[in-house]
């Protein structure tokens, strides 16, 4: 099979999963964080599961969420650049038979999707407000993955509350200087917060990406802050548990 | 000097300070988390501050304040017989130029300490909701000092915003489990929370311990998750930076 690359395209891989991407530093690229949130979202290994990837990228965590379960994962992105990355990489996978792409901007995806029929729901949305003008990137495509241009939070929880079965269970990575912000707007939606992991880039350093687990119509109570995760050690390397992450166990 | 010691009650030591403390372990007992409060909270050094430790105890969290500072402490403590205490360890230390405790009940304090006067508030109050009743303890001394009988989590950060002054701070102890509540009850009173860091009992487990700064009428944005303290190595023994807290630096 032959996947056409387009400009400054290439093709990266997810290690763990023995999965190829295509990747563009001028369009978008993943990073640790979806790698993070492809390992912190629980996924039932059954074949029963309704599963959606929203803000979805180049797919790269839906494609690590596909390789965790036999149920079909849709995976939601409104720009069709990185629609159309997304297709190939499923393509060049193999796993047309499994991972859907519907190409939809998130706030009218329930015409698509069923209101309260998704077990599992994960998303790595823009984490910048719009307001944050100063720092917005000139490159579209970076800017609407990065700013709340299309997707505002409050949004992001109105529709994932509202997609989700009781019970069904939200996989969030977001900037901890939004913590409070993020845990109002899931509470207002009757999305509780149940599990947190803070990642810090080094030891003693602040935490700079945080992992939030919520579950609908879940209790208020019993939130649990994780053990964290800390990225790479004094010398630059990984530390094992993030590399293990990347390329998966060496000795496999 | 002789402190006369009543009952079951011993003289422990904060090493790294140097301090004598009475204990008893039927009326209250200074824990880890007095220890991690006094060493989170930053205080003024010089001697014009106005610096109050709520909930005080037998004293342990103004004790060691009192060794960060020039500026007087006054603690605030509801139980008798732990003012009784707390003088005693003060007397013990020679610090009663420095402490002043006031037996009062928190909710009473305005007409000890004037509104909007307070430059920094230490507070390691009862960690646990009455309601919580099947744990609650069979000693009338510990459930007073463990569950809020006497003063919930709104009537604190109530009280601590009404003393502090604008851009005063607050420090707090708590636990992970009711990390939401504090944040709500915290900002509900202006009280804006800046730092937060949790402690993990070991590496791999959950948070036990939070450690909370608040600011009054501080900005909303920009929470800080600082680096998190681990307490205990796998066997079982203080990493170096609570060994240190505890016992100060042994080449000393």
């Amino acid at each position: 099979m032959t996947i056409r690359l387009k400009e400054d395209e290439r093709i990266d891989q997810i290690m763990q999963y023995g999965l190829d991407i295509i990747q563009s530093p001028s369009v978008f690229s993943f990073s640790l964080d979806a790698i993070l949130l492809g390992e912190f979202a629980k996924v039932p290994r059954h074949d029963r599961a309704r599963i959606v990837d929203l803000c979805s990228g180049n797919g790269a965590v839906a494609l690590m969420i596909s390789q965790q379960t036999k149920s079909k994962v849709t995976a939601v992105e409104i720009q069709d650049r990185l629609v159309d990355m997304a297709e190939r990489s499923i393509e060049l996978n193999g796993l047309r038979d499994q991972i859907e792409i519907v190409h939809e901007d998130v706030n009218t995806l329930t015409g698509y999707i069923p209101k309260d029929s998704v077990d599992v729901i994960t998303c790595n949305p823009p984490y910048f407000t719009v307001s944050e003008a100063s720092k917005k990137n000139p490159n579209e495509h970076l800017a609407i993955a990065r700013h709340e241009l299309h997707l505002t939070l409050k949004e992001l929880m109105s529709v994932t509350s509202g997609l989700l079965k009781t019970k069904g269970k939200a996989f969030f990575v977001h900037r901890p200087e939004r913590f409070l912000e993020i845990m109002d707007a899931m509470r207002e939606v009757d999305l509780a917060p149940k599990r947190i992991q803070f990642i810090h880039p080094k030891a003693g350093r602040e935490a700079n990406i945080m992992l939030i687990e919520g579950i609908k119509r879940g209790k208020a109570d019993g939130l649990k802050i994780l053990p964290p995760l800390v990225v790479y050690d004094d010398n630059g390397d990984y530390f094992p548990e993030v590399r293990r992450m990347i390329y998966g166990n060496e000795s496999d």
